[in-house]
């Protein structure tokens, strides 16, 4: 699919900034540049090579608009497939906005979010997983989302369901072919081998399916409530993890009563810390609600930091979410531990055997959280080579796919005419085609590339 | 000069785009970069031509960092007169930073605020005026003050000091020569051309001393004081002007107590509107305030206008701030004169005659409103091609060598000894020089690019 229109955007964030890159993609990027562009050579830039750089100005009927560097991509071989010009000019929020206008007067087409991306797909120069990648990459924020968007965007998974699909797309055709002649009673397609196709590819959708877990908790970080009696330290724990002010730390028992939400990365996961104002049992209205609040967020944790003062142990608050909570994973911590001794230690560790002891005002036993944390994530596939899905619409498709595939095999066994098997494998061809982009609608790609930003 | 560390920053605005610039400039850009950097086809940066871009990933020790498009310009073909390699990488932060890190652990220095640009000006690529115009460029807000900056960019009046510099400083060695052969009385600089050159200078000089008063105006706006009658409609004019809804409209009369203060671009001449809370006497104290700060305001306007009701019009407010400020430009404005009918609007024509008629809320006479504002502009020198100063730098450094050059021309009138009279010329000189950088000092680069932004 070609386009005819050429379409312009800022390509950098947006405000102000030492240098600004504008980018123009389309059959006319070249062209339109060369009416509006200057080069301190005096050569044209349809006359330059593709991947250089040059230096000149940006003018408007004789007035100089900006002194700017100008890069030239002749497509193929361009981020979209077609020629794109990038201009790099002077970052003022003016200038920026000035050009944009100067190449929209002139032919270009403002682009739509995520367009350049789009157009890259459109132009087969990536598949549409790699180009979710591309936007997953630009809002990761932490080391594992960072390293599984990059593994997605250089081929990762989808590379390896493309060929699984062309094998099963092989057999579907040979079945196909053989209903043409179903009077012969011919099989064209090895049961056997067809068999074995089956269960790779059922092996793998499950592999990939059951990563989604570990994806999703590594794309969207996860969820800590952090629980205890008001004035416990529970801020103050918060910040020692955080390394940061952000909580508002007081000593007036129950200071803190709205959550406040904060990430911590850990070895390269993110953790979203849930500050809560306690359960402590109390008339105060406006306590009351932050009560109810901290069980809010208590459902919706993955994990619950029960924290408590080594001078005012009381098990009762500990036992009352225990029973609330019974399948939570919760995770007992003495706070202020440099007040005790070993025999006050040694009776916590009797009563409570999983406690973690620490000092958060000292920043002593932090090390031993974050592992415990740590621990709770299994970081396992991450560290080895393994795929690990992070998107749920390839999650679904995956799922549905997998559905398919198992009908199909049950069809085997149950020795099912080849045109209603025929039926199920294409259905799972449809499934993985999706997640590829080979089989995709302009809804679905309007969809995806609409949570691009401009410019990408 | 040269620079032995190779320096590291983000060139673009901060924050999440679609793609960021990262900027590195010095002696081991394109080694250390190479060590980084795995291009697509396999070469080295240090084999590719200046001007060139690559495709390839930013590697550290086997891990993908990014897939990222490198360009390189090599010295002194470059901003800074260095080797530059700019890395265009996707536009997370979290890649940003770790790119720069990457970096920083491998040689680089982080860039301080403005270092490039000082680069480029140590190395002779641009003097000092233009090197603060690009700060100039990259802040500038309108049109008027960006084409101002262009033009000093591109060598503008330092060209023209430059010379005139020059021409001086051969005039000054032939006095100096003359001491040297006091004894025989002779006479090398011919005092006739001396003269006129002096004159030329003076000349030069006051053209550009004068322009900074519209230059000034140019680069900060002309502050404008709204004043008048609580609920007279100062926030819809302000609105009409501005053509949104920044200041608080409300019904209720002395809505309007903090300043608020709002930029309206007229013909590329920037206006900075100051609604105020009015003049009226009352027994509130907040609103006792609110006229204080009126008052504070038209002292610091340079013209005030005063909006008026069609249907509730009375002299005596405009009487008393013509009494207040006798100097200052008053512009009176009847507001809602949809209201009134033609003998009305004689009616007050008759007792003030400068009156301008308009309705704010219907948003007719605002063009004559604005017509008037740009009048009080003298904006003909910008039409032109004359020079304009907006820099008090250069403002005050050009007073400083005319007072040296008047103080010359009275010498030679008083036939002043050669000795004398040089030293007045070396005065001029070393101001004339301070313009474009040929003397300068750590202190004086130090101010002025620690105004820069970093990266630039």
């Amino acid at each position: 699919m070609s386009h005819t229109d050429t379409i312009v955007a800022l390509a950098t964030p947006s405000g102000t900034g030492a240098i600004a890159v504008i980018r123009v993609s389309g059959p006319k990027a070249i062209d339109i540049s060369d009416t509006l562009f200057e080069s301190i050579r005096g050569k044209k830039l349809k006359n330059q090579k593709s991947h250089t750089i040059h230096l000149g100005h940006i003018v408007e009927s004789k007035k100089v608009m900006d002194k700017a560097l100008v890069s030239i991509f002749k497509g193929p071989n361009s981020y979209t497939g077609e020629d794109i010009v990038e201009v790099s000019c002077h970052g003022s929020t003016y200038i920026q906005q000035q050009i944009i206008q100067l190449f929209l007067r002139n032919g270009c087409r403002m682009a739509s979010a995520g367009e350049f991306t789009l157009r890259a797909f459109l132009n087969g120069k990536m598949d549409l997983s790699q180009a979710e990648a591309v936007a997953d990459l630009i809002s990761s924020d932490s080391e594992a989302a960072h390293e599984i968007a990059i593994q997605q965007m250089r081929g990762g998974f989808s590379d390896q369901i493309q060929k699984l699909r062309e094998e099963l797309l092989n057999f579907a055709s040979l079945i196909e072919l053989e209903l043409d002649f179903s009077q012969e009673d011919v099989e064209f397609a090895d049961r056997t081998q067809f068999n074995e196709l089956l269960n790779r590819i059922s092996e793998v959708l499950k592999k990939l399916i059951d990563s989604f877990a570990l994806g999703n908790v590594i794309k969207n970080g996860i969820p800590v409530a952090i629980v205890g009696e008001p004035n416990v330290g529970k801020s103050t724990l918060l910040n020692a993890l955080l390394n940061e002010e952000r909580a508002i730390v007081s000593d007036i028992a129950g200071t803190t009563r709205d959550t406040v939400e904060d990430q911590i990365s850990i070895n390269g996961i993110n953790f979203r810390f849930i500050d809560t104002a306690g359960i402590r049992e109390t008339k105060d209205v406006v306590e009351k609600i932050g009560i109810e609040r901290t069980f809010d967020k208590i459902e919706k944790a993955r994990l619950v930091v029960f924290l408590f003062d080594a001078l005012d142990f009381d098990k009762a608050e500990l036992v009352k979410i225990k029973q609330r909570y019974p399948n939570k994973e919760l995770l007992p911590i003495c706070n202020k531990m440099d007040m005790l001794n070993d025999s006050e230690i040694a009776q916590i560790k009797n009563e409570i055997p999983e406690t973690i002891f620490l000092s958060a005002k000292h920043k002593t036993g932090i090390p031993d959280l974050e592992r415990k944390l740590l621990s709770l994530v299994d970081s396992g596939a991450l560290s080895g080579d393994e795929t690990i899905i992070t998107n749920s619409r390839h999650y679904d498709a995956l799922r549905k796919a997998l559905e398919e595939i198992q009908k199909v095999k049950e069809g085997m066994q149950m020795e099912l005419s080849g045109d209603l098997m025929a039926i199920d494998i294409r259905q799972a061809l449809h499934h993985l085609g999706e997640i590829t982009g080979s089989v995709s609608t302009d809804d679905l790609l309007g969809n995806i590339f609409s949570n691009f930003c401009i410019g990408k």
